[in-house]
């Protein structure tokens, strides 16, 4: 299975997700600009594979430069961290990884030269975590899949997504393997189309049998088509369980509610921001309007100066979910209190 | 203000929709098959727009021929007539314009050329009726809006969708033109983007703030922006007031159930199928996949081959419904009630 990110020894290798479906096309990333830049033009996206992006631009900003002292190499730790940080406000794991390591290199002893070595190990670290989550989510998310499933998913979270084989769409890859078979509805997921580009090409790759529908089309389609349960990804989750995704999340989740079909939510652990106590407090990306103007700034699709929206994400209020796969358990409602039983058995006292 | 369907006293004056918001070209029609074809490539679209078109379309397809008895004359009615009702099987006013019609001109004695001129003359009752219809459905329906109303609508249902002022968009002009400030969410209403194209266009022409978003942002606009109702219109009304309109309107309306905000219908008392008991039985046609694979058949935005699903109308149930806004009155549950008392006051026996 080809891999979306990985470090080749003295570079991050990209799949350019600008370019999918047209052509496979890897990229080399050598610096901290070329990182946030391939971030914030959605060439790497997907939370968790953000992350790691991320992580990998911290080092590639920190090395080659001739740092006098510790005191200096963790001044230009600090403003590097912010400038990534800025390049997409909405999903944690960026935040996350970035935090993670700096926290991890102001208390680790050392000169330069060796707290720069410890951050391209933390990167590293943080590239194989992502990968192993990624497949105790899917092993634990499949077993919700009986044989002969018929999902729905919305935007990418597969591969593309992740340096593994992806949170929700992971877990389709997983029933699949195991011999069930699983037929995936796939939202388009205007503006970027990442379900009609991504999904549907990873869908096709893999030989999972897969139907593009718009977004629109969502409710008609379970109505219709018997569809069993909703997996999706997730950005940002508050301290209760209310998550942020991909614009149209939201609207998919209160379809499901109606038809009373499981609507699941497949994200690490480091998914959840504990110093967000609820949904609103979630900071979403408000993206160039272009973007719905214009299908990839190509083709306008309305009127000239048309006032639009275009927020990147919404948010779907707890009560929509029905369970949130991570990869140390499904967490059930309310989030909070199964959350804390996770905890309390992955870190017992 | 223009009129998007006209006779010329000749021919038949289209505006071809699918050039707007690229240009505004006007199209004489002056054959059936012109007429046809104009309706199935959707360059007159919109249920009572079609219904005018295929009225014009009949007579266009009568006219010139040499018909030697009463007979013949009916014989080739009956076959136009169902040659026109295949060109979209959903939206009822197209068979309701074309019975209306036939069953006028077999029970009127005449010549060929006397039920021609008879043909002519319902046609052009059709077209007034529609255009008086709108006005009344647009000052029935104004009244629901307070000022400072911000509304959501799908597809188009305004001057390009009717002969008139339009159905759903109609009450938007109609509120407008009393003075009442009036803003308007637009699903962009994928795959054809009537909404981005057609409505925003309308709305840009008439001076009356509007904002566009894609379908999948609807539920998170309405929670964000304070969206006091949404306002549709309708392609089939079955006896109980399922709705059969635009993909993508059934979706809406669970949203608007879910924020419990009003959801109108408008249309003419012509959009109900009273040989239809519910929703389920009501024939939804599915288009050609490129419209979904493809923006306009000119932009690909997935893999080929891709495997999809392009229904043109789902049907949104009598339950998610506030009221249909009729040119005799304001619907409301239970719908069959309702249209009875609405009939008794308007054919009182």
């Amino acid at each position: 299975m080809f891999k979306s990110i990985d470090w080749t020894g003295d570079s991050l290798r990209i799949i350019d997700q600008t370019q999918i479906p047209e052509r496979l096309q890897f990229r080399d990333l050598v610096s901290l600009e070329e990182v946030y830049q391939a971030i914030k033009r959605l060439q790497v996206r997907g939370a968790p594979a953000i992350g790691v992006a991320a992580a990998f631009g911290l080092y590639l900003g920190l090395r080659h430069k001739p740092y006098a002292s510790r005191e200096e190499f963790l001044q230009d730790l600090e403003i590097q961290v912010q400038y990534l940080k800025g390049a997409r406000p909405t999903a944690v794991n960026l935040s996350w990884a970035l935090n993670k390591i700096q926290q991890h290199l102001k208390e680790h002893p050392g000169s330069p030269s060796e707290l720069l070595e410890e951050a391209l190990k933390m990167a590293q670290q943080i590239l194989e975590d992502d990968r192993s989550r990624c497949e105790a989510i899917a092993t634990r998310g499949a077993a919700l899949l009986p044989d002969e499933a018929v999902v729905i998913t919305h935007c990418n979270t597969g591969i593309l997504a992740t340096a593994g084989i992806g949170t929700a769409l992971g877990i389709v890859y997983k029933a699949f393997e195991q011999g069930k078979r699983i037929h995936v509805f796939v939202d388009e997921t205007r503006p970027i189309l990442q379900g009609a580009r991504l999904t549907m090409w990873e869908l096709q790759q893999a030989g999972i049998p897969a139907t593009l529908i718009t977004d629109n089309m969502a409710a008609y389609a379970i109505k219709e088509h018997r569809i069993a349960l909703a997996l999706v990804g997730a950005d940002r989750i508050a301290k209760n369980g209310d998550v942020a995704n991909k614009i149209g999340t939201f609207s998919l989740a209160i379809s499901c509610h109606y038809h009373r079909i499981p609507f699941y939510v497949a994200a690490p652990l480091s998914t959840f921001d504990f110093s967000i106590p609820d949904g609103s407090c979630i900071p979403i990306e408000q993206r160039d309007p272009v973007e719905v103007t214009h299908i990839w700034n190509k083709l306008p699709i309305t009127v000239r100066d048309a006032n639009c929206w275009n927020p990147a994400f919404d948010v779907t209020p707890a009560k929509l979910i029905t369970g949130i796969v991570t990869e140390h358990g499904i967490l059930s409602p309310p989030f909070e209190e199964s959350l804390e039983k996770i905890n309390n058995k992955v870190h017992p006292n």
